[in-house]
């Protein structure tokens, strides 16, 4: 494979250290009267996400934070095993679509007509775009195997869209698609990839299952999802409770109770799940749709086999929260909180907290700092609402002792900790 | 204005170091046959960008990492002064947009119609979205002003696309919006927005002139465009030569030649530009359309002043190339180039130029490595046209001084360094 090494200079940085009261987010009480989610009431509460329309939200300023956060894991991933990343078009001719019989069968292609009258469809895969592209540098079985991805915005026209983040008409995508000479390159490639999913929805703290599935309209052969159990996914599946077998009910030839087919042993088991990544095994269709080759080694043509990668970030986000949240909102994962600390003071005098607020920045925590004046109370419950998990608490009571309290958000314990121990306390 | 203080914990990190055989895109030898801008061309050649369509661009691994430096500068200067970050969507419901009028007067609107028969636009300005977001979170006069921004994605439906990234069907945009009690605190952010633009084009390496323009369909009022002088610009502007006055032709009551009105010394030049930025005084219209207002000391609604304050990164990125480029190829200034160096090796052995490449990683330096096996000639055109500042070069006769060979893009002079004195030489 491609040996693009980790890099890390050219950073984009986020903001993510904040006062509560200048957040031009709130807090906000009730259930949002239109969302059936976990996931959308939640963030929508919480001040992470606004819907504009079903299946389209704004992604507000702990909501980007937690996106990009997400994003740098998936990128992190992908760079590591060789993709390189570029940004392919949103906004596509329509011939393209029209090439591969894609213009008539994918149903959830959005189209439109320019004031020229022009057709353009838009991005909800992009093998179109992305086999052209690569393929003019590609001249002989030399060139291959290549592998490049985005992290971008994708958009299908979904006849229902009650989902929050899980079901998008909008949503944030990373797609990766691969080229190789031949089947046993693509296969060798395509269990480099389920190891690196594996390895993102485990750094995130999900467990996900490699599914059986159709290929859709995009492939005959079989197709792989990454699939998390969740009874707010809109996906069907039967899984083994002994050995790793997974199949989308959808191809499953047996049912629930059934002894499983791979190990003989465990029983099948339905659950509800959410995709949140699947592989395509492509073959050579786009090659030939668009009569793109390469030389093989006697200098004959042959068409590449590909592969596409698909990975739901913003879908990925509304996962998390389904799966970890209580009663009182969202239980953030580390590796996916928008900052690692909330500050909270309740002590009458702000300036140990405002002091604490500057040194946690410079020891290199990011801090959302609750220095509003409503109660302590009103304070817990929007922290336990946000939350994220670690809650660093400065009252009276604690200042007597010179010290603070810490709560992790997943437990219910406290913790009361020497202001000049605390830095050391979190670092541990 | 909000205080939101900068932080740079949540961080995107691009990959920025790379061995060129195996950057799947190769510079092409010969113009590409439809396209009349010199951005166009030589991002093309170089492998920065690859056009799908007239206006629509993929951005290849080089080009990302240019659009990014680009992105990171206009977000700090924006976070600087208390713009806070957030992502509002591509696809709008048509609602939003018959509301204010703008479905029906905005011409380069593209328009979609779902397959269950419901409007759609694409954003190409978001007041429609961000006026009934922010103003959700505003009850009183206190809770004002306020300043959102995102960075992404936006399309026009243009009749002609033919200047690169220039005038792009799809462009990559940072958009902000300013919510005011009153004129005079609108009055006083813009000039807080004006300084941060002209810092943004500073620390990038370009001269803006602030020029009076028309407020097109967005307002009845005066907006300022900030324009870059580039012959491939698609706007003529006429400014002093002694003092800043500068205005767009197509509201001037002058000509070339006339006296300035302003300073009454200088004479008006006419020149073609590029417009890189503008604001917009958008007055109360959209806080009225939307019926959005907030209550002032008095307990009595009013509606917020607004502003809207566009920056093209995209089009930013093609009048760079614009402004510095020379007949071999793009000179980046050092803010936005893809990496810090250009190492070259052209010894028969690659052992210390490998090493080298290690080392300079280790230190902090992005580098873009040629190790491949053309002759030292195509290396050095490819480096020309590729633009990176500063070229390390390895060969045998650098190597039997134990030195390498540094030259600057921007300079014919070469000088021979130790190799053990490289990393400090070029940090200086």
């Amino acid at each position: 494979m491609i040996m693009w090494l980790f890099g890390e200079t050219v950073k984009i940085g986020y903001n993510s250290f904040m006062k509560q009261s200048e957040l031009f987010t709130k807090t906000l009480r009730h259930l949002p009267a239109d969302e059936e989610t976990i996931n959308a009431q939640f963030l929508t509460r919480a001040g992470f996400v606004d819907k504009l329309m079903a299946g389209v939200y704004s992604y507000l300023p702990l909501g980007l934070l937690t996106l990009k956060k997400i994003e740098m894991i998936v990128r992190e991933e992908m760079d590591a095993i060789g993709g390189q990343e570029i940004l392919m078009p949103i906004l596509h001719p329509a011939e393209i679509w029209k090439k591969t019989g894609a213009w008539t069968t994918v149903d959830v292609l959005f189209k439109i007509k320019s004031r020229t009258e022009k057709d353009y469809a838009l991005g909800q895969s992009e093998e179109e775009v992305v086999t052209p592209l690569v393929m003019a540098y590609v001249d002989t079985y030399k060139d291959l195997p290549k592998a490049v991805y985005q992290i971008g915005w994708k958009f299908r026209d979904e006849l229902r869209s009650k989902s929050g983040l899980l079901r998008g008409r909008e949503f944030y995508m990373k797609d990766m698609y691969s080229f190789h000479v031949d089947q046993p390159d693509f296969d060798r490639f395509y269990d480099i990839v389920k190891k690196a999913y594996l390895k993102i929805f485990e750094r995130i703290g999900l467990v996900a299952k490699v599914t059986e599935a159709s290929g859709g309209t995009f492939s005959q052969k079989i197709s792989y999802e990454f699939m998390v159990l969740t009874n707010a996914g809109e996906d069907n599946i039967l899984y083994c409770d002994v050995c790793e077998f997974c199949v989308n009910e959808d191809i499953a030839k047996r049912k629930s109770g059934d002894v499983c087919p791979k190990c003989n042993q465990g029983k099948l088991s339905q659950a509800k799940a959410s995709e949140v990544g699947n592989v395509f095994d492509l073959g050579q269709k786009y090659g030939k749709d668009f009569d793109l080759g390469f030389k093989d080694g006697n200098g004959k043509k042959q068409y590449p086999i590909m592969g596409c990668y698909g990975l739901g970030i913003s879908r990925l986000m509304g996962v998390v929260v389904e799966k970890f949240h209580d009663e009182k909102g969202i239980i953030w994962p580390k590796a996916v909180t928008p900052v690692d600390l909330h500050l909270i003071n309740i002590a009458k005098d702000r300036k140990i907290a405002d002091k604490l607020y500057e040194t946690l920045q410079t020891e290199g925590f990011s801090v959302l700092y609750d220095e509003t004046s409503v109660s302590a109370g009103e304070k817990f419950a929007n922290s336990d609402l946000i939350g994220i998990p670690t809650r660093v608490l400065v009252s009276d009571k604690t200042l007597k002792e010179d010290s603070v309290e810490i709560k992790a958000r997943n437990s219910d314990k406290t913790q009361l900790v020497k202001i000049k121990e605390l830095v050391k306390n979190l670092k541990q």
